[in-house]
């Protein structure tokens, strides 16, 4: 079994602390993004989209989304549960981490691709000749606010993101308050129960992978 | 149990075509999109991301995202088997059910939102005040064309979308091919593999669900 990521960006270092909370290890091969590697006919002859992390199984199967990885661990590994334990808490912790992504890293993403000259002529992960476009900026900026707003009322009324236990809508959620920053967006004092969290979040070993 | 769906919508057709599958009977209660019922006040009492389908509980559980609520049905009636029974299979059906949102669905609504003059103020979805962006219908298309070629090119290799069994990765793809119609995007002679296996699914019963 093979991972291939890129330590720098947001969603391999979700698979890492799944995997660190987990306490598995995976042998990892580094794909350079910024520079291209991810879009090279020798990565794309492994995953075609182009996108990391990618999990390659010992009989060559490919998996490369970043929750599809995680549900492959979940299952090998059951303990601790991070995506639920029975038909509630798997439909509940799934719609949280659902709307992490699509609220928040999705935002981010927005405003931080549209915006970096790295990336100019790859306006959508894993492709190439897709030009970067201005407006995306400032929606995905607006976006992010109204996800930071969000997900402080989401956490003054639970624990967690989705409830009382830790699970892979923290992980998600807490790469994107961490990604944010590349966009200069930061918890304040406006977000009381984030920032309650996310010290919380961050006091884990895991935030270390 | 009550279903808030919109029967015109792609995502709660995903919904209604996994249940039909099931063979499970949901109350439903309709909030029309393009009038705006989502974004009322009544409606953001039951869902503050005003999206559709939602699903709540009899205990007051809200579940809002297509998938989640699909999760939730197959742990509670596990035949047929529309997500996987393994680890492998799970982590494999995920990733190419992702494929189909991230790629397919993704793709065409930014088509369609940003050119459909009911949601000139709502270019996210469950959104006010957020514009379109002209430049997005373009970038839709296009991208909707790549998908349209790579899923041909996943139906050459396996009967259906995520393998040799159908599952919920085939129920969100036949979903965007339909939707595609919508940008006036459809399947052609250069796509015969996607031509097969829509016709298959399209004769499925649930495809009229």
């Amino acid at each position: 079994m093979k991972l291939y990521e890129y330590t720098m960006a947001p969603n391999p270092r979700r698979v890492r602390i799944f995997l660190a909370e987990k306490g598995v290890e995976i042998d990892t091969v580094q794909v350079d993004i910024p520079s291209g590697e991810n879009l090279a006919a020798e990565f794309r002859a492994i995953n075609p989209r182009s996108l990391l992390p990618t999990l390659v199984l010992d009989d060559g199967t490919v998996i490369d989304e970043s929750v599809a990885i995680c549900r492959y661990i979940e299952e090998l590994h059951p303990e601790p549960p991070l995506m639920g334990t029975d038909a509630r808490s798997k439909a509940v912790i799934e719609s949280a981490q659902r709307h992490m992504e699509w609220d928040g890293l999705l935002s981010v993403a927005e405003a931080f691709r549209n915006a970096n000259p790295a990336f100019r002529d790859r306006g959508i992960s894993g492709s190439e000749g897709v030009p970067a476009i201005e407006a995306l900026v400032d929606r995905g900026r607006a976006s992010t606010l109204r996800f930071f707003a969000a997900l402080n009322d989401t956490l003054g009324e639970s624990e967690y993101v989705a409830g009382d236990t830790f699970s892979i809508a923290d992980i998600t959620a807490f790469c994107v308050v961490d990604f944010a920053k590349w966009i200069q967006i930061r918890a304040g004092d406006e977000h009381p129960h984030l920032n309650r969290w996310y010290a919380e979040v961050k006091a884990r070993p895991s935030a270390q992978a």
